[in-house]
């Protein structure tokens, strides 16, 4: 079966596709204004939170400005702590916004260390705000979110995590470890398309937001907070992927969230342990830390990545993906979140067991 | 028939419903490629611009968010012409972003007046850029767009233009008349569901955009125009709305441009004869400058919005909406654009022809 193994936008349940047919509806009329308190109750639910949750019409990068316009002011010193590209690409947001950014970059393949991260705060008491990655989707790796968070929390700063690509799929209770603001993106874990960013935002955060002085309109999170109190958004939603996340969500809640963490967490280590099984590397070094949703996988000597992605396209309809920034051209990574069983995985690992060694690969 | 009679979200038709049931697929992969130029492409036919057309995932204001923060620095001169809600939300943004906002508002029910225009541009030697809007969706008012252009042209300003409402559906050949940054919505004419914007960048636009200094990440348009360079987007995009995109602009491409236009007037027209046959009194004041998209008329004496449309709902399944800032409580409005035929327009009377007199209206 053809298999869309991307780490987003991941492949729709056929319950979600069905929905996405459904005619369209008044966004500022009762039966909107019901979608997206359920939608809302269930993305609450699923960060483990009893912050506003606000739903935004954008991508997940849309999400992350979002959080730097509303928290931050220009020249506010802040921790950026990257362990990939999508950690890169936040202090860049950070960057362009004004922001004194204090970057911390841990090595391809590696978790943040709390310990650095102590130091860092340590050395620099004027920092207003630290912003984490729950999962960095470029090396496969998952932070430690919980011990991070911990030590973030001594020094009482604002955390800022970008959880894109792993809220909803690995567990991070959003209030048990005090994450101020947690970004989600609707086509992750989540089982609907791109198009949405979801934005928790905790008392402490709100604070912040009442003295950040950088300009905002489009992703004014107070203006998303007031049109939520009537059940309706600033500006017009992306009302399709509010059905999708109708049925998903409900889905999601069905399973449970313990089962979809673990269902997630069997299905990457089958991953990984196929990978092995192959002779493959992972860029992730410690298993302790390998990410449920993507695994990045070094390739083998000689095996060029286009072609190999060609041939898994051409000869089994199975869409893997490249490495991205310093990891382009020397890794493929399988996405393994939202809509996914160990049967996916299963034939993902044998059609590359057909492919490479095709390719001459000779584990 | 079920109607959803507002200026957006509009109803898609059947074939657009299909599509958006499609799985998803890879938005760096060679299918979305090729469904990205040919929406490009024919937003450029319908635009009437050999401008660049970017795609942004996000609501219409976005796009205003986008041009603004694209074209302009903080302290720049901007005239913020106004001839309702959308005119004054697009000032706001200006505001929002630090420009020196110079605003020139018009009577309820009016277009703006070239002259006056003109004055306010040899009034304010240093003003940089001017904003108007095509089509006022709050009053049904639409600009002689062809006329300010000219005159704002003599002063050789930019011109950034909202056509979220118009644009698709009322012609505009944006090259012909000169609009530098032109905005549209996916939920307006164009049959599509809402979640994205496109803005058209004219070569003059871009010497702006390397001069302008705002702050600027998400939606940056430089960026935005390397990805679509190699036929993507640079955040992951709102991918079924741009299978919708595919067959909805297909769609108008065969009806024929003219002919979607002459349909539009058509059906505006019938619309504001049908509301002044009932002896009511549409906002806008001349009949020249009336919306082809959406007619905004004043509720009659003693008739409660909100009663009326309840009745509309509950006893025809049509839906209209009610007045935003000064005009809510005091008209109702009616959106005839996209996917809309002149027996729709007739139907939503037919059905007022029932509600108004039991609601106690008399002509």
């Amino acid at each position: 079966m053809a298999q869309l193994r991307i780490p987003g936008p991941t492949p729709l349940p056929p319950e979600v596709l069905a929905i996405m047919g459904k005619q369209m509806i008044n966004h500022r009329g009762a039966e909107f204004h019901g979608m997206l308190t359920a939608v809302t109750n269930n993305l609450k639910a699923i960060f483990q939170t009893k912050n506003d949750m606000l739903i935004l019409t954008g991508s997940g990068t849309g999400g992350m400005e979002a959080a730097t316009v509303n928290m931050l002011s220009p020249g506010d010193k802040v921790l950026s702590v990257s362990i990939g590209v999508f950690g890169d690409r936040f202090a860049s947001i950070l960057a362009a916004f004004g922001t004194n950014v204090v970057k911390l970059s841990f090595e391809m393949g590696k978790a943040a260390d709390p310990e650095v991260v102590r130091k860092s705060l340590k050395d620099n008491p004027d920092i207003k705000a630290v912003v984490i990655t729950q999962n960095e989707t470029s090396t496969g790796v998952t932070n430690d979110v919980q011990a991070l968070a911990k030590v973030i929390k001594e020094f009482d700063k604002l955390i800022i995590m970008d959880g894109i690509s792993g809220l909803g799929s690995i567990n991070c209770p959003v209030d048990e470890w005090g994450i101020d603001i947690a970004i989600g993106g609707s086509q992750k874990g989540w089982m609907a398309p791109p198009g949405m960013a979801f934005v928790s935002v905790s008392p402490k955060a709100w604070e912040y937001y009442a003295k950040a002085k950088m300009s905002r309109f489009y992703w004014d999170l107070g203006k998303a907070k007031q049109f939520l109190a009537k059940e309706e958004n600033p500006w017009t939603p992306a009302v399709n992927i509010i059905y999708a996340l109708t049925v998903s969500l409900d889905m999601l809640m069905k399973e449970g969230l313990q089962n979809v963490f673990d269902r997630h967490a069997k299905i990457g280590k089958l991953c990984r342990e196929s990978a092995k099984a192959m002779g493959l590397k992972t860029v992730v070094t410690d298993d302790k830390y390998a990410s449920n949703t993507v695994t990045s996988i070094y390739l083998p000597t000689g095996i060029d990545y286009k072609a190999m992605s060609k041939n898994m396209r051409d000869e089994f309809k199975i869409t893997i993906t490249g490495g991205q920034g310093a990891l382009d051209g020397k890794i493929f990574r399988i996405g393994h979140l939202g809509y996914v069983s160990e049967q996916d995985i299963k034939e993902c690992w044998q059609a590359l067991g057909v492919i490479l060694p095709k390719m001459g690969y000779k584990k």
